[in-house]
């Protein structure tokens, strides 16, 4: 998507896979920097410290680091080595160790002059079919957006929490990227940014939206309901973390409460997700998905530009108040009402039915 | 409540009505520090930037402005010239009205030289009538807290939203009471405290549970869903802005999500209040109760303490980010268990049974 009228892309490859560069997400949404990484150990750095985040960007993130490494040592041990040591860097992101052992699996069979080549040109194409899936959500989920702006024929107010932008992705995003395509179908629409405490990861999606020029406003977590009592919200589109097999929807915390929300006031509520997201080997998401406990500093320190013009942090409780912080919830298929794929879109009951060579799985 | 060991009001009187003393409630949580006030301009530059917050303790300070004006001329024209700039400070605040008039009307009947005295004598009993219909609050939504833990013989956790405390009234509050005192009746129980964007009034919750010992962990706005789900929440409790004849209830932003998750949780959710909250004139919350939107800057800056122990404040979105703040929202009487007055508990309902005096307003 546009930074300053210029087509950026969160993460790309440079002297023909030899570094890649990244946008720098620690210093946004209050300074656009990039940063090129040419190390495998500079890419287990902005992953560890989070300058790359975003579950399908970590994936290619951990890609790109496995052609470093390789780039470094085509050998099979340094190989090895590398792979451990970027998979534990996020040990619970299973994208990070499915961008990983992708690359690992298809070098192996190669004769080691061989691997580097053969890891870009892998690296490239995962790259690519990211960005490519997206668009096919994008695509889908834009006819929903045409759907009510054909009703309405005023411009369609959407909803989302947390940030599933074209920063959590290679380009596009998932339920941001239903809102790109609509734009540039031309639909006339605007965006409700949840701020998303505590990580305040809607101030990147608000960031991405203005810097594309998509009509938006921030609120506050609390504000959702309100505004869909008095009909101000037409739709909510949200991404996943992990979607069971029978629908339920992990999420950042407080999706659960925006979908009680929109059911209660018949706001059609929507997950944007690639197949990657569905886990088909769990149905119940509420017994099924382990619910991360993150950091009380998340909640402890906010970080913003300070009366001097530089970024700061500040504690708003000190450190005998305890906390608790659950980062994701699960919101049940019962509350959902369409899941966009990049083969279409479906019912969460019907998930299955879209994807049947998985349902064996299930 | 107790603060270090010493019982605290948020406002009393000193060297018999002379004076008035507050708590300083800008600077809390961060910092606990009196204030002695003694001319009704400096009781008007306390309400105006909030030194009282809080309705019942607005109308509280507005009675003893009152006081302070007589004390400096108890004649008719400086009077009314006092009451009109004391009501002016906070113009919506029903309250404050409220107690101010209530001081004017009484000492009008009076000769200029009785004024003062009698001033005095209803500003203390009106300051002791507060303590007193919070306490009745308390002692009935404490009976529920003891009713739970019958059942469950384990400590009862809590949810409150916002600061419905002593900090809000004059001593005890209204949520807050009923969870001092069940403390206070052996009840072990534990409070989880909403953050309560944008103000962050869940931090002067967390503060006042801690200086009167009660054990609590604070939360984001986004958790309490998640929280439900897991059977973590026994009991919502929160306080009211404005509640209708017909048992709507106008809280604090966000309110009507809890009460959403409680309900599809089967968690049972109380709103305590005075009966001075309940406007009879209103029946329907959503369409009769007008939400104020508040300066975005609310949500743009936080306060905290930097890294050198300063309390500052950081700007965590620009001024070109365009911002909504809604302050309120109304939970309809649909999700509301029951609502705990001075004078009882009852389903939303049947309100106008618990006041047939009132019903004729209705």
């Amino acid at each position: 998507m546009k930074v300053d009228g210029i087509h950026t892309r969160s993460i790309w490859s440079l002297d023909n896979g030899q570094a890649v560069g990244i946008v720098d997400q620690t210093l946004l949404p209050f300074k656009f920097e990039k940063k090129i990484l040419r190390t495998w150990r500079e890419i287990q750095e902005a992953i560890g410290n989070m300058r790359v985040r975003g579950a399908p960007l970590i994936g290619i993130a951990g890609a790109w680091g496995m052609v470093m490494a390789i780039k470094e040592s085509p050998e099979d041990e340094a190989i090895h080595e590398a792979r451990s040591a970027l998979i534990a860097t996020r040990p619970t992101a299973v994208d990070l160790q499915w961008g990983v052992d992708r690359i690992v699996t298809r070098v192996m069979s190669f004769e080691p002059h061989e691997r580097f080549n053969e890891a870009v040109r892998l690296a490239e194409k995962m790259t690519q079919e990211n960005v490519i899936a997206n668009r096919a959500i994008g695509t889908h989920g834009a006819k929903l957006i045409a759907q009510i702006y054909a009703q309405k024929r005023e411009p369609v107010n959407i909803l989302t929490h947390c940030n599933a932008g074209w920063l959590a992705t290679v380009d596009f995003g998932t339920a941001l990227s239903a809102i790109y395509i609509a734009m540039e179908q031309g639909i006339p629409l605007h965006v409700w940014v949840d701020e998303t405490r505590p990580r305040n990861q809607g101030l990147l999606t608000a960031w991405e939206l203005a810097a594309h020029g998509v009509p938006h406003t921030l609120i506050v977590d609390n504000a959702g309901g309100h505004l869909m009592q008095h009909r101000d919200v037409d739709m909510v589109i949200v991404g996943a973390d992990r979607i069971t097999s029978a629908g339920d929807v992990a999420n950042k915390i407080g999706t659960y409460l925006k979908a009680l929300a929109a059911r209660d006031m018949d706001v059609p509520f929507y997950v944007a997700a690639p197949s990657s997201t569905i886990d088909w080997s769990i149905s119940d998401g509420k017994h099924g998905i382990t619910i991360e406990n993150r950091s009380a500093d998340e909640i402890r320190y906010v970080t913003g530009v300070n009366e001097q013009g530089q970024v700061e942090r500040v504690a708003i409780v000190g450190a005998d108040t305890n906390v608790e912080n659950p980062a994701f919830d699960v919101t049940p298929a019962r509350l959902v009402t369409a899941i966009i794929t990049e083969r279409g879109v479906c019912s969460p009951e019907d998930l299955m039915q879209l994807f049947p060579e998985e349902a064996h799985q299930a």
